[in-house]
């Protein structure tokens, strides 16, 4: 594998082309970490777990290139994801002399990449960063794009900002480390794809789950490499979401709701998001836009995963609250990414009713 | 004057085009209000000193072009441009369901606007914004080119984003309620535009002071709009500061010492920023680039605006430490804006030894 030439996605925005490098053994290749922004000091945000495992080993990569390396490490879990936490990386930028020039190396999951991406964005008013994805939901989706944001009590990722990265190095190799349910959740954004953009990719999904699962290289390598070239071609059409790029956001109306509802940190954002698409998908159905045999179809392929299908007991109006703070409803209502057939996805509102008929049939007794 | 086409400076950069509109009257004009993005919702960020003098005329005035119109106040003064302020903004956008298409008004000063700008650029990843800067400060300098940030307790500014406004509303009405001293620490960023840019302004400033601290109609107007010129045209050659667009910096690097180390709020910025051009003219002339007598020329052009020329009692390691910590600083050197002659500044560093002289000419006995 490492003899291999690393596999590249280009992802071009109006602000900048960048690549997604995707191999095994990236963390200790030099060519992965040749070629960025020249500065005095680099500094690496992570958590104490990736920290331990990878932290050292990217100090090391990066040393040849910058006058001074250093870690700050922010708590893990979605429930520090926080201004609480980003004050931790300006604090440690600050107090070690870092300047405009400094760059950030993001190296993590996909909470240390959101919490990064935004301090990049806005220290100085904006420092380069590169994207380390160490989870494999971070690797397919939230590393890519340049969406970054901390939550509010209110809403998940109400505060953010959009910025693109210098590039994304995807080394296949964390994914050995990755705790089995964590790798799931990984899943749920690779099925993703496929109802959304590409059927092709989701047949093939069913083929392989089972090589995904006991983390078969050639097989993860397709999966990240494919999810990325989808992402990579809906957010260089569409990058600050005017319009196509809300289709990403399959199963998350829901998705999101869930995390908020019973606190971040509950669920973890894969398991959320995967429960979301079958709601997504119900509500589809409930609509007249897809059969409810794809619906199943869709729910047996999530629950073969190893992710949850049955929501969690909420109240109903709790629900609509919930929803209504979506980033994407509009003067009060709310928009959801429905299917208008497997493999095409649009944005569009659905009754309140409708919704809630599909909730409590999807969802736990309360 | 109500009756005069009203003057408008439009700034292009890269990421947008917007007018500055400046004239008297403008917060009961139905033409400054119009043609901007539509949405359910405005709010307005303001600060209770302002509300009661403008909020109600400015709430009329955007009646008819949203369906909710809402404020928010802000506590006033450099010491709260934090991320508490911050977190009012966001809590009231979201408790009152705001979307990504709520349009927020900046109706103050410099403060108000760098929190509500830092506001927009963030929420739910960028809503759009307007200026409507009240104080003289505001009109010609913060409101104008889309700097928006926070301070930390180490360095001013130091988290924010470079976000340009749909448009800024400069009323020179609003400018006979304010402070004498907040008119003199305008004059302050107007006199700047001289020494770096045009000198024949600085002339017809020094001719013209005194009705300027009269707050004679026709000189402010004046005055704001060729300041708004100058910084539209370096602007929209420079937008995110990477050369030119230091040099509206002139007289910051000294100015935010002053600020940081006393403390926020104990001298305002335009006072700092007066300070601080004697300073760096100073260092200027010791570096053998302008005269001694331009140097006193100016000095005596701000003390006549009843500003500030003797800089405050600091240990010169302290004044060193903190403009370390400046934007401008690349890998530990602090760089200056320097006059290179009259008219013409430019960016350098200069040793300790020569900075330090200068400070213990021009400052207070420890």
């Amino acid at each position: 594998m490492n003899a291999a030439p690393t596999s590249a996605v280009t992802v071009s925005t109006p602000h900048g082309r960048y690549d997604i490098q995707i191999d095994g053994a990236l963390l200790s290749s030099p060519a992965a970490w040749a070629g960025l922004p020249r500065a005095a000091q680099a500094v690496i945000v992570t958590n104490p777990t990736v920290d331990v495992l990878y932290g050292p080993a990217l100090e090391q990569a990066l040393a040849p290139h910058y006058g001074q390396v250093s870690r700050v490490r922010l708590p893990d879990g979605e429930q520090y994801k926080n201004w609480t936490s980003l004050e931790l990386v300006f604090d440690h930028l600050l107090a070690r002399g870092c300047d405009r020039q400094t760059v950030l190396f993001a190296l993590g999951g996909g909470v240390v990449g959101d919490m990064a991406g935004f301090a990049a964005a806005t220290f100085m008013r904006g420092v380069p960063f590169v994207q380390v994805p160490t989870t494999l939901l971070a690797q397919v989706d939230s590393s890519v794009g340049g969406k970054t944001a901390i939550n509010h009590p209110l809403g998940k990722n109400m505060i953010g900002a959009f910025y693109q990265p210098e590039r994304v190095v995807c080394d296949l190799d964390t994914l050995d480390t990755l705790p089995e349910r964590e790798l799931a959740a990984g899943l749920a954004e690779i099925i993703k794809y496929g109802p959304i953009a590409d059927m092709a990719f989701f047949d093939w999904i069913e083929a392989h789950l089972p090589a995904l699962r006991r983390r078969d290289r050639a097989a993860l390598a397709h999966a990240v490499r494919r999810a990325c070239e989808i992402k990579a071609e809906v957010v260089g059409q569409d990058e600050r979401e005017h319009g196509l790029r809300a289709i990403l956001n399959f199963g998350h109306t829901f998705g999101h709701a869930i995390e908020t509802g019973l606190g971040y940190g509950q669920w973890l954002h894969g398991e959320a998001v995967a429960c979301g698409m079958v709601l997504a998908a119900a509500l589809s159905a409930e609509l007249g836009l897809v059969s409810a045999d794809f619906t199943q179809r869709l729910t047996r392929l999530i629950e073969s995963a190893g992710l949850p299908v049955v929501a969690p007991a909420m109240d109903g109006a709790r629900w609509l609250e919930l929803m209504r703070v979506d980033k994407k409803a509009q003067g009060g209502e709310i928009r959801f990414i429905v299917l208008e057939a497997p493999g095409r996805a649009a944005l569009r509102t659905a009754p309140d009713a409708t919704v809630l008929r599909v909730i409590s049939r999807h969802g736990a007794r309360a």
